[in-house]
C-alpha cells in the first residue's frame, strides 16, 4: 500500500461546473448548496449544537497483519438512527431548528457529517500519515466525511431523479472531488451511496456520502497494482482492455451509448454487480466533457431503475465510484494513478426476491467470494429488468 | 497473489491424532466419523440422490481488476435453506433415509458438501491453476468443501461443547488440514465456522466448514506479504512480535495460559474481534503438542462462552482459522509460508445488543473499515462477559 501524504495536488476542472452557495452550521460545519436553477438562499441554523471537538474525534490505527488503516470513531455510537420522519435531518428546514439543512428548499446539498469517520478538526494542514512500518502505529483520524443530499424529497430515490438532477449530482461529485483532492493530506476521494435498511442505512432520505481518506485504501492499492503489472506485461492500460473485451463479447453489456458502457463484469462477486465506464479513459469526474457527463448520468439512472425493477421492490445497493488523481497539468501521468480509470461499481446484497447474500467465512475471513449466479445470468436478468423499467416509464 | 499449484505437499503430523471411520454417501461423497471413545458404526445411506455431476459444478473466474479468484456455483441456489428440524440434514439418521449422516449417533462427523463451492469432480489430480496474467481467465472450480458437525445435538453450540469434545474438534481440523494440504492442487486449507442466522447460516445444527482452495486467497497473500516485508525490515517474525507486544501491554489480553493467548487486536476491524495464538510459533494445527492443543481448545471455548454472555443471547460470529504449510521435513522453511503463524480470528457483526455492523460503502467498496468501539473498549466488555460466563458455569 502506497500512502500519499501531504500532496498539494492540483486538479484541472475541464468543465465549468456549478458553483455552490456556502453557509455554516451552528457548530461550525460547512454546508454547500448546488443548484441548476436559481441559487438556494440558506437560512440560519438556530440549533443549540455542542461545539465540534477541538481534536479529531476519530483515530486511525494500522493493522500490522495486513497493513490496512482502520478508522476508530466512538462518537459514531451516538449517530442518528432511523429517526421518525418529522425529525429527518436531511429534509429542508426553513426554521433552522430541526434538521441539518437550514433552507426552505434545496436541489443538492452537501455538508460535513456530524458523526464523521474522519475529520479535519485540530489537525489542520499539518497532517502527515505515519510511515508504514512497525507495530502500534496510531494517528489522528484526519480526513473529511461529507453527506450529499440528492433531493429535498424525503420519499424519493436516486433512481427517480430526473436526468437533469442526476447530471447535477455528477457535477457536484466532480466539484467535491476537485476540492478535496486539492487539500493537503488527502490521498483518495471516494463518492458512494449506500441504499436500503438491509445494508444498514440509518436515514431513509435519499443521500450519498463522500470520504476524503488520508491513506490509499486497500482496494485502490490492489487495483493500481494490477494495472501497473498489466502495463509491464502488455504495454497497455488494463481498464481500456477490460472495456474493449466486454464490448467485443457483448453478452454482459447492459447499456452502450456514444460515451458510456455499463456491463456486468466477467468475474462479478456480488449479486446484480454492474460497472459503468466512460468510453474514453478519464481518471475522475472532473475530466468528463459535457456530453460524457450527460451520458454517464443517464446510464447510471438506467442501471438504478433496472435495479428497482429486478424484484419489483427497492433494491438495497452500494454504488461505489472509483476515481484517481489527474496529472497536475491535465495531460501527463500522475504517478501510478495515471493507469486508473474512472468508473462506478454498483452491487447489491439481495441475491433473490427473498434472500440476501451474506459475507461469511470465505468472504469476510479470506476475501474469497462465492456467487450462485453466473455473470451472464445476472446480465440477462438485469437486461430484462431494465426493459421493464423503461416500459413502466 | 502467488498461486501455489500442483504442489505435492507433505505435512508432518507431529501428534498421533484420532483416525476416522470412513464411509460413502449415496451419491459417492465421502463421510468421516471421528471419536474420542468407541468408533462410530456407520449405517447405509439409502437416499435416492442424483449422482454427482461428472464435471465440477462450479467455475473459477479471475477478476482482472484485482486479481482475486471468484467461485461461481449456480448449483448452490438449490442448497438446503433453513429446513424444519425434523428434516435437519446434520442430525444422526439411523435409517439412512433423511439426513446426510447415516448413523445412530456420532461424535464429530465430516462429509463433502452436497452443494459445494469447490469440487474435485472430474478434475482429479491433474488440476493446474491457470497463470495469473491476461483477461477472461476461467477454469474448473477445483477444490474441496467439507462440512464438520461438532456434535449430534441439534440444539447445542460450539460454546457448549465439553473441553474434551472441543479438543476432538481441534484434532479433526488438524487431520483434515494434513489430508487436504497433501493433495495435488490444493493451495490453502481453511477451517471456519459461521454461526447465526444474522450472517446467513442456513442450517441451525452446530457445524463448521472446511474449504480446500486451489488458489492462495487475497487475505492470506496480503498477510504473508506483510510478514515478508517485516522480516526484511526487522529480521524478525511479524506474528511473534505482534503477540509479544500484546502480552507486554496487556490491556487487550483476554486469556493467557502457558501455551495460548487470546486478545483483541490493536486495530480490530470488527465488533468483538478476538485473535487466539499459540504462544509458540506453529504454522498449523498439526504442529501443536498435546498440551498446546488442550490449551487452545480451552481458550477457544472461553472466548466463545464469553461471546454468548456479551449480550445475553447467542452471538452471531465467524471463526476463521489461519494456517500455513509446514516444511516438508517439519523443520526448515516452506517458502514464504514459513513466516505464517497459526491462529484463529473470531469476530461478530453484532455491534450492540440491538444493532448490527453492516459492511457498506467504505468496507465493501474500499476494504476500509470504520468501527465505533475502541479495541480497549471491546476488550473490557469481553473480559466482563467472560467473567459472567465463568460464574454461570
Amino acid at each position: 500500500m502506497t500512502a500519499v501524504t501531504g500532496t498539494a495536488a492540483r486538479v484541472d476542472v475541464n468543465r465549468t461546473g456549478p458553483q455552490p452557495v456556502r453557509a455554516t452550521l451552528a457548530d461550525g460545519r460547512e454546508i454547500l448548496f448546488f443548484s441548476a436553477g436559481e441559487p438556494t438562499v440558506p437560512g440560519v441554523d438556530h440549533r443549540d449544537l455542542p461545539p465540534r471537538p477541538a481534536e479529531s474525534p476519530t483515530r486511525l490505527r494500522r493493522d500490522p497483519q495486513i497493513g490496512d488503516w482502520v478508522m476508530i470513531a466512538p462518537a459514531r455510537q451516538q449517530r442518528t438512527y432511523q429517526p421518525p420522519r418529522a425529525m429527518c435531518p436531511l429534509c429542508p428546514d426553513p426554521d433552522g431548528r430541526s434538521s441539518e439543512i437550514p433552507a426552505a428548499d434545496y436541489e443538492v446539498a452537501v455538508f460535513e457529517n456530524r458523526f464523521p469517520s474522519l475529520s479535519t478538526a485540530a489537525v489542520g494542514s499539518g497532517f502527515v500519515l505515519p510511515a508504514a512500518t512497525g507495530l502500534g502505529i496510531e494517528t489522528a483520524g484526519y480526513g473529511r466525511c461529507e453527506v450529499v443530499c440528492f433531493t429535498s424529497d424525503h420519499d424519493g430515490s436516486f433512481a427517480r431523479l430526473t436526468a437533469a438532477r442526476a447530471r447535477l449530482v455528477v457535477d457536484v461529485w466532480a466539484h467535491r472531488t476537485a476540492d478535496l483532492l486539492a487539500r493537503d493530506g488527502v490521498a483518495e476521494v471516494y463518492c458512494f451511496e449506500n441504499r436500503g435498511e438491509e445494508i444498514g442505512v440509518t436515514l431513509a432520505h435519499p443521500h450519498g456520502q463522500i470520504y476524503a481518506y488520508p491513506f490509499r485504501t486497500r482496494r485502490t492499492a490492489g487495483v493500481l497494482g494490477r494495472a501497473a503489472a498489466y502495463r509491464v506485461d502488455t504495454g497497455r492500460n488494463l481498464f481500456e482492455d477490460i472495456l474493449a473485451r466486454e464490448v467485443d463479447g457483448g453478452e454482459r453489456v447492459l447499456v452502450r451509448t456514444e460515451h458510456v458502457t455499463a456491463f456486468v463484469p466477467f468475474a462479478a462477486r456480488w449479486p446484480a454487480e454492474v460497472h459503468v465506464y466512460p468510453n474514453r479513459h478519464c481518471r475522475n469526474l472532473t475530466e468528463l466533457t459535457d456530453p460524457e457527463a450527460d451520458d454517464l448520468a443517464r446510464a447510471y439512472l438506467t442501471v438504478l431503475r433496472g435495479y428497482d425493477a429486478l424484484y419489483g421492490a427497492p433494491l438495497p445497493y452500494v454504488a461505489s465510484w472509483h476515481q484517481y488523481r489527474s496529472a497536475a497539468d491535465g495531460s501527463g501521468p500522475a504517478g501510478d494513478e495515471a493507469e486508473g480509470y474512472l468508473h462506478a461499481e454498483l452491487f447489491s446484497i439481495r441475491r433473490s426476491a427473498d434472500k440476501l447474500k451474506y459475507l461469511a467465512g470465505s468472504e469476510s475471513g479470506r476475501d474469497a467470494f462465492v456467487t450462485d449466479k453466473t455473470p451472464e445470468q445476472i446480465a440477462a436478468e438485469l437486461r430484462a429488468a431494465i426493459g421493464r423499467s423503461r416500459r413502466l416509464g
